[in-house]
């Protein structure tokens, strides 16, 4: 596999790009220094450090008012909502004028990266930032959001902020605990945030034209392509399989081969057909992830063997057909090798399409910086799966490092990112100017 | 597969199977209640419960105490000697008369079941007292050893109770520790041994004629063949690999299928491929029985993937032959697979054969009951391993059910255990007779 490096990118914006985008790396290095954790970050350098920064801890409150800080400078109205979502506004609440949503969310995962995230919420703060300095105003209000929870990692619910705000949180989540055994309620009060006003930042029924999320790719096609922005079509649905193999334990040494029913000779031939099945079919991805090997001695013949099967395709007839034809073939391995298995869905999500209008918007302000215009799927779920629920949905992707994510070596470049904040400003104008 | 029950059997001989084999089976039963974890075990009774007895541990100790009781009630002269092992003799020790030596050992893995080892030292015993009652007396002396440590569960070396007897007993490992940090030589003086006393314990340079141990198959060959018993040809050699395949780490859900290096699918194919080699290799049995997946999350590509392979045959030539074609085969895969592989040996033992001469008259003895003699290698370690480096040996395997072993659920008929009895006396008799 070929891999093209980070440094080719449009000469014409390189400048408009730098300029943009140093100032948002180092925007983003300071909020990195937010974490529960300690690092070896400092605030306000770029030394990488451990940051983990969880729904409703301290450490979410201090980036959540250092987020409001800078929506401030950009001259937006600023509140930490009910929910701990941060809302940044062109205009004031509730005048009526048609919204329009940006933004992302700015919890991370344990031993996170500083993009996710945080990127596609500073990089439209930039761009509002950026269009009110060259003294533009828009004939719609933006409201930029920095979600409180996408990850989900801290309480047993993801994407609880944009949930919130599009009217689909189940009061009764409030009651679940983190590891700690404290609930989502309680840790939502100490946070300052207000259980009962969850219901009343529901956006449904209010003039919404739809919501727009910049995000690192978190995969490796943009590098590959070396192109330092895409379009989102879609984000992929997913399948999660658990499949549970039984075979007969039996010493090592004892067993001849002829009379084994290895679970783990078959568990593979499994892994090997799933990959097959993907590989074969445009679209698709599947992955075991997860695999329990029992009783797991070096000695033992394996009798059961426990593993996870994700998989996730941009149109849901893909996956579909895609967990049948799993499904198929782990079964049929399973015959051959005389084991036994269990297979069932743990987990299924449909995909979610991004708006055609919106795709069509991004795809000319990307064209307009002369970056020839690629369009992909996100296999990685986002606040803007949620918002599908609100409204019309868009995503722009902006190139990573090598495809790395949720990791502490996640990178991204600085012209890069004045790029996204360029294509969304573009975007901005060019929306506005079809209004 | 076809697996026969364990009811067929040689008729001639029931009822004498019977009488001898009932006895024992409750001494099993009995000898299983001294066990360190509690457990629903009723002395006296069959009730099957938790058994684990290590080296040195007071439930060690009242098990040594038992044995050599029964020792006594056969007419032996006992001891627990410096290192543990309880030892019976037929006559006075030191006389100068040449020795056969017998037994097995009665420590257990933890979870064990309650024939791997003591059935064989108890059947040792059992078939001394049935020559006594029939006025038979032997031309040698006959030394039954109950060894206190074949599993090496506790401390950091294995078969310490026959390697004291061969005289391999490096005086290093009485600063070995268990996991308590109790090191060898303070569980010994606290079990009551004597450190001091461990090199007199040697056999080397004394007249021993041979040793003789009956041990369960622990696998499925004899069930499957419809027989009681079999004569051990040999103790595989045993070499164990660990490969660890390091690949690309990934989330699921956004690498594409073309661009991905993931371990796991590398180690599956790797795993089919010890298969098959082992499927085709006469005499060798290849295992993957551990294998860690990392990081192990059901949406993350696996970048890293540990396992080991356990190789054995009964003949070393086969092994090595096995040993370099798992290697190639396994970087045949990383090539393919365009990831990287370290692959070591980690434990490497060669086979013991058995001497021909042993063989010869286990099986006139196995003959002499009605049992058609299947000669069969050992997959499994087992103390006439060490005492092969001291003296000519001799093995003798009972059917168990389902091959199963290192397990509560171990099990074998009465009849069988009493056809092993039968078959000792024959031996004995015979071998008398032959001297």
């Amino acid at each position: 596999m070929t891999r093209t490096s980070l440094a080719s990118r449009p000469d014409r914006f390189d400048h408009e790009a730098f300029r943009l985008g140093e100032p948002l790396m180092a925007r983003l290095a300071h909020l990195a220094t937010f974490t529960s954790t300690p690092g070896t970050s400092t605030p306000g350098t770029s030394t990488p450090g451990s940051l983990t920064r969880l729904f409703l801890t301290p450490a979410h409150r201090a980036a959540a008012e250092q987020v409001a800080a800078w929506m401030r400078d950009a001259g937006l109205r600023t509140e930490i909502d009910a929910i701990g979502n941060v809302v940044g506004r062109t205009h004031p609440d509730g005048d009526g004028r048609p919204v329009l949503l940006m933004g992302s969310h700015i919890d991370t995962v344990r031993q996170a990266g500083r993009y996710d995230g945080a990127f596609g919420v500073l990089a439209a703060v930039a761009a509002l930032a950026e269009l009110r300095d060259q003294g533009r105003t828009l004939p719609f209000a933006v409201e930029v959001i920095a979600f409180g929870d996408e990850e989900g990692v801290r309480f047993p619910v993801t994407m609880t902020g944009s949930r919130v705000v599009a009217g689909c949180f189940d009061p009764a989540a409030l009651d679940a605990a983190d590891a700690d055994g404290v609930t989502l309620r309680d840790a939502l009060t100490a946070f300052g945030g207000d259980p009962a006003g969850i219901p009343g930042l529901s956006r449904v029924g209010r003039p919404v034209l739809g919501y727009v999320e910049a995000h690192i790719e978190q995969g490796p096609v943009l590098e590959a392509q070396d192109l330092p922005l895409g379009i989102v079509t879609a984000i992929a649905g997913a399948t999660r399989l658990r499949a549970t193999v039984t075979g007969t334990a039996g010493h090592a040494g004892t067993v001849p081969m002829s009379m084994r029913h290895d679970a783990l000779v078959a568990a593979s031939g499994m892994v090997m057909a799933v990959e097959h099945v993907a590989a074969n079919q445009r679209g698709l991805v599947a992955t075991v992830g997860q695999m329990l090997v029992r009783p797991g001695a070096p000695n033992s013949i394996p009798g059961e063997v426990e593993f996870t099967v994700d998989i996730r395709a941009a149109e849901d007839a893909v996956r579909l057909g895609g967990i049948a034809a799993v499904q198929h073939a782990i079964r049929q391995v399973a015959s051959e090798r005389g084991v036994s298995v269990q297979c069932h869905p743990i987990h299924d999500a449909p995909a979610v399409a991004c708006a055609p209008h919106l795709q069509a918007a991004l795809q000319a302000a990307i064209e307009g910086l002369g970056v020839p215009p690629l369009h992909l799927a996100s296999g990685a779920g986002h606040d803007a799966m949620m918002m599908a629920r609100l409204c019309p949905v868009g995503m722009i992707f902006t190139r990573c490092w090598r495809g790395i994510s949720h990791n502490p070596a996640e990178s991204i470049l600085a012209t890069d990112a004045g790029l996204t904040v360029l294509a969304l400003c573009a975007f901005l104008r060019a929306y506005a100017a079809a209004g």
